[in-house]
């Protein structure tokens, strides 16, 4: 391994159908206890920095170890890194640097939430954020539901009507800005809010009966986009990284994390998960290791090309 | 940065003497504060790995900070990367993989020892040990003083005579290989010890009076290279990280951690190194941090060439 790759690679070797089965057979390893995702660890370098270090990977037959790397004060996209070696013999994989990576894996993650939690028939999405998540987290719904309709909100004109033009073209289905997000949400089943908001961004009486929400923004004790009473309104809360939750330095912003069901569990026993009679609620941590597993998936694919 | 710079990049680009230099600067920069070396951490996968991370770097302007990682299974030279960001705005400045890099730190950190605590007019050096690290250990040691003979032991004979011939052409200093470890001692004013030993392989009475020892093998409380019989004659003991002497699993094999001066605080205050009328002794422990700051010099003479 001589080359460290980097986002035009991500993009030109992955899809983002093939990360969700990368992210469903991560969450299937966790669900055996092969998966490997301790709590990230930071190192300050004076008032400087930190360095942060998510670290993961699956200890099984084939497994990957690795970690991915972030500088606090990271001014451009590249300065992100992920280095995985091969558990069995400790050869060095390879290294993959950029943000894209981190977000599709985040957006695959919420595409295997979208897939188990939202209603079967659903077709028809709203985006509340027009950032690079926002993108993921569509694309990736997408991947797992014929979506027919989608609309779009953010407070900033230009941006929303861009996302708009923008995912039209590459998704291949009408997508919408909207005027406000009660109008983007109307009668969306599957929400997907990926927001720097830190107070909430969507009312639960918005909300279609029974849709589904995936939160990808803040989630901290005194900063979070979505408000309690979707929690109240919710019969099925899951999140993919319970460790995570419970590391929040402020505290988590749902108060009884008692609710929140492990993703892996669901994605383990599909047949059983039951969405109830009110939402469903996806909270995206950001489970350590699996930047490790897709970036894996990765090498293989640049290796076959 | 889009290539991972190798073993091969660090023989062309760096040099004993100026890796030397580079860790005075670093011992300084601890002795001012300003450098950051926490304990290495490290994650295990099951019962394979660890991922080994060893963080540091400096907090000052034109600070570094980075991470060395090894993976506990790692079978090639090239399964170890460190990798190097710039404190002051998070730029990732490049990674540097394989085992080069960091023998060169340590035999540099030797030197720095070898030239506060040896005797000033000390040209006889012996080698106890014909690996990788005994090599950059006897490199250091002739960077920093003019030797005129070195006599180096270790038990397998082959081994010995190999060392003798590459290290008499590489520094163009006569080596010789000896019969046994108190023949190479015999009148050595410097004594590099760089075995996998964990039974002491030089006795006391066999230095001369007045030598210093570095000991850069095993130091364990149960397993060591060096006996307590050298430390109990030695009236000046140093170590290159205090901290990570107290962080041995298995506990330090001086029992007297209290004797140990931190190296940081002699190249910080030259002048007031007293040598005593005894043996001084340098443990070699590893400094967290230096082999990230050796990197940049490697990385800044790169883009110079």
């Amino acid at each position: 391994m001589d080359v460290i790759l980097d986002d035009q690679d991500v993009d030109r070797a992955l899809d983002m159908a093939g990360a969700v089965a990368v992210m469903k057979r991560a969450f299937l390893a966790r669900a055996a206890g092969e998966m490997v995702s301790p709590p990230r660890s930071a190192v300050r370098f004076g008032d400087k920095g930190p360095l942060v270090f998510t670290t993961g990977g699956t200890s099984g037959t084939g497994g990957v170890a690795g970690t991915r790397i972030n500088h606090g004060f990271g001014t451009s996209n590249a300065s992100q890194v992920t280095i995985v070696w091969s558990v069995e013999d400790g050869t060095l994989l390879g290294a993959v640097r950029g943000q894209r990576l981190g977000d599709m894996r985040t957006g695959a993650i919420g595409g295997v939430a979208v897939d188990l939690m939202a209603p079967r028939n659903a077709d028809i999405a709203a985006v509340i954020g027009a950032g690079r998540q926002a993108r993921t987290q569509l694309e990736a719904a997408a991947a797992v539901r014929p979506l027919r309709q989608v609309r779009v909100y953010c407070r900033d004109a230009d941006r929303r009507e861009r996302f708009a033009a923008e995912m039209t073209e590459r998704l291949r289905v009408p997508v919408n800005a909207a005027p406000t997000p009660r109008t983007a949400l109307a009668d969306a089943a599957i929400v997907l809010c990926a927001t720097t908001s830190e107070t909430p961004v969507i009312e639960a009486e918005w909300l279609a009966p029974g849709a589904h929400i995936n939160t990808v923004g803040p989630k901290g004790a005194g900063r979070h986009e979505i408000g309690l009473d979707v929690a109240d309104g919710a019969s099925l809360i899951a999140t993919d990284s319970p460790d995570q939750v419970v590391a929040y330095p402020d505290g988590f912003f749902l108060p009884e994390v008692t609710r929140l069901r492990d993703l892996a569990t669901l994605v383990a026993d599909p047949g059983n998960v039951k969405r109830g009679s009110g939402f469903s609620l996806f909270c995206s941590t950001g489970l350590a290791g699996t930047e490790v597993l897709l970036a894996a998936e990765l090498f293989r694919r640049i290796a076959a090309i």
